[in-house]
């Protein structure tokens, strides 16, 4: 089986694809860091969608994720727009919990592995 | 390889199949939600074997297991309900840390790749 | 597909082989436990490394990884030995956050899934 990264940086790479599996970094805002929840969440999954078309997949074969949120009383206005991004009957298994990230303009990560 | 999702919700599915692997949503405690992590632990490793079930497989092809307890001091507690279910010689790769989880009601969460 | 397990104790296993992937425990410092973040991670990664080759594959292989840091601040720390050990273009997908771990001697531990 063939493994392909996307995004390999000195550190870490964006993806990698193992047969007919795909492993996403776990991503943190961009354009919206330091932005509320709700604008990093949206833009995390924006960031997740373009990651996942160039992997050769899409949404709807995500088969598990994991969500920190830096705050876990910002979970309802995470899930506002998970809830708006996911493809009901497509959902993933997932785990969301609380954590402290990288730095404190950023307050969600999202990690997903997908198929493709 | 096909997808096949059990109990899939709007906003997670239960777990989702992939080939021979599976992926477990994060589960917290159902009926003993907000009681000790003993009780909580003991009622998440009974969901598990009934999702494990439905999926066609059960605890002796646990390949991984993610752990997060809202107090770490609650390691033994913990790990006395899993020392009782767990197969001696079928164990996961596991890991174990802190994290707040989505309520104060849920003191444990335990997510798990499966093999089938 | 079948399963393999390494280290396989009554609680977990050190390393579990499905098929061409292997899932690794959340490896904690062990010589090092109680030192710095930085010999801790260097003590980990040779860990890794034993458990790798003992498994059949290296550290060229590794599809995603999770690290915790019992505290985000020393993430620059942690990150100066996983540089100096990760391979440049072979960098899995990664997500690290900050938990408490078992016990306070540990302030650093990492879990992976691998190729073989």
């Amino acid at each position: 089986m063939t493994i392909t990264r996307i995004g390999a940086g000195p550190r870490m790479s964006k993806a990698v694809i193992h047969g007919n599996t795909v492993y996403l970094a776990g991503q943190v805002a961009d354009a919206a860091k330091g932005k509320s929840v709700g604008e990093q969440t949206k833009d995390i999954l924006q960031q997740i969608d373009a990651i996942l078309a160039e992997a050769g997949t899409d949404k709807t074969k995500i088969l598990s994720t994991n969500i920190w949120l830096a705050d876990i009383s910002t979970f309802a206005e995470m899930n506002a727009e998970w809830d708006a991004w996911i493809v009901p009957g497509s959902t993933p298994a997932r785990a969301t919990v609380e954590s402290k990230l990288a730095a404190p303009i950023y307050t969600v990560e999202i990690m997903m592995t997908v198929a493709r």
